[in-house]
């Protein structure tokens, strides 16, 4: 019989193939396919698998990494729930996406789904296995379309109707949160669904629901991609795109907690960037001229609201 | 007579309508100037006049900001050395810039020089003003240039020579060892000095330092840019410039202590983003070409070094 890990890891591997495949179709590009071990030595140790299209006729940068690593210890941040765990050998696995397309009115996104697990030994000495995941995705316009929102989230409910009514509710609301750029009180985008730190039903309903989520990508994203790829664009929709870029690397290396964590503790860099856009500007004190489809988006669509 | 704090709040403003006049009379643009001030019901109350360039001819990006706030009490962060004044009321000054060239051949620089003022009671019921102070300037070139850097670290050194034989090796290497991407084991240029917390010889001393590295700032860096801004390039050299710049944005974003607390603690968003870079690419593991210039930088300028 397969091991949890080895089950995740294959539904894993087989998914980046089967979300790079369609990406590189609706592109016309090709990702590159960079397979990596951690150097012996270190602390942490494990591989990954990293691939990335740049420079595409769709995609400007279209990052997705998989990774697996095994570490002697859990982290404190990873045990504040589960105090019987601590210290205790683990392994994590996750595969992670950020889509950065060339034409300002198609979104970026972002996927990621997890598993931890975590051995320790039962009053009878036996041995247990802990599991549990994390994950979630969401959606980034620069130009707001109300159907691409609601139609994104109607997926991500969707994927999490089976798992309980209360879920999606939840993980909504939780996604909200987490992606809030507090240094500007601004949403990063127009949402999706978060969650961490689950595992209600066990193994087995974690890893239904990390599959039921990973599924539903494709048709809650692709949609979008074909909808807005081949709307004529100027300067200044590129100009604003570019600037709103900026909002995202600020996200990125300020707020969240896998890539601000993930640098300062020795993960791959080069995977862990796979998130930057490809080509960003700052400018001081930009704000959208009233009444324009810019100023709209602050207003209409970086608010938390109730897509569905 | 005058406070410590208005001495040396109207020493840094002239020193700001200094630098910025300089600066756009080699650029030939002007600066924007925005005075603020912190919305009244905030815990830290202030003001500060932002001073920006930007699409300028010799730099696109071009920022100066002088800012002084107020707070009731002096947080934790603060007060590591000096517990006798933990929760303190307190008073923070400084000028902060960066600039940022076009040409890719005349670094990126950033100067930075701050006081702060607790004010406490002695054993004897008096008002004691306690201040000390910090800053520094170091060189970000994009191609390395011996001669810059040589020219660089002499003036830094010169500025800190009346303060005592041990300023300069002190600060020197507090420059390298607090401006390292560690998440790359790079350094993000070729340093300078960097110093903070600093007390000795009570205010009189620590202001005068505070003015001879402020007022060496203009003759450290304006020779290497009149030395270099009109050297032709090509979109080679502008890519590399472009990428490089990265690195500016993850060091800011992710290590350095006054961004990170600044957009943590509610500081003001626009005034502290001065210094992330106008346009800036990332792409997946640019290594540089052996026997390049671009490769040049990382083995023989990007590594600590003596400079003088």
């Amino acid at each position: 019989m397969m091991s949890k890990v080895d089950t995740v890891r294959a539904y894993l591997t087989v998914l980046q193939n089967r979300i790079t495949s369609a990406i590189a179709a609706i592109d016309g590009g090709e990702f590159l396919v960079d397979a990596w071990e951690k150097p012996p030595g270190q602390v942490l140790q494990g591989n990954g698998v990293t691939q990335i299209l740049e420079g595409g006729a769709v995609f400007e940068r279209a990052g997705c990494g998989f990774s697996h690593v095994r570490g002697p210890r859990l982290p404190p941040s990873a045990t504040q729930h589960r105090p019987e765990l601590s210290g205790a050998p683990f392994e994590a696995l996750g595969l992670s996406l950020v889509f950065h397309p060339r034409n300002p009115y198609v979104p970026t996104v972002h996927m990621n789904v997890r598993m931890l697990s975590a051995a320790s030994v039962d009053a009878d000495g036996e041995r247990v296995e802990t599991t549990w995941f994390g994950g979630g995705m969401d959606l980034t316009p620069y130009y707001g379309f109300e159907d691409d929102a609601v139609h994104f989230h109607t997926s991500c409910k969707a994927a999490l109707a089976p798992y309980g009514a209360d879920k999606h509710p939840k993980f909504k609301a939780w996604c909200d949160d987490y992606f809030c750029l507090k240094h500007r009180q601004e949403q990063r985008g127009v949402g999706g669904i978060f969650y961490d730190d689950f595992s209600d039903g066990g193994f087995e309903n974690g890893f239904a629901m990390m599959q039921s989520v990973a599924d539903s990508f494709l048709q809650a994203y692709l949609p979008l991609v074909e909808r807005r790829k081949d709307m004529a664009y100027g300067q200044r929709e590129r100009d604003f795109q570019l600037y709103r870029r900026g909002r995202y690397v600020e996200f990125n290396l300020v707020w969240d907690r896998g890539t601000h964590f993930g640098l300062q503790s020795g993960g791959r860099t080069e995977s862990i960037l796979l998130s930057m856009p490809p080509l960003v500007t700052w400018a001081y004190q930009q704000e959208p001229e009233p009444g324009t489809p810019e100023e709209a988006l602050y207003t209409k669509f970086l608010k938390p609201r109730d897509w569905v």
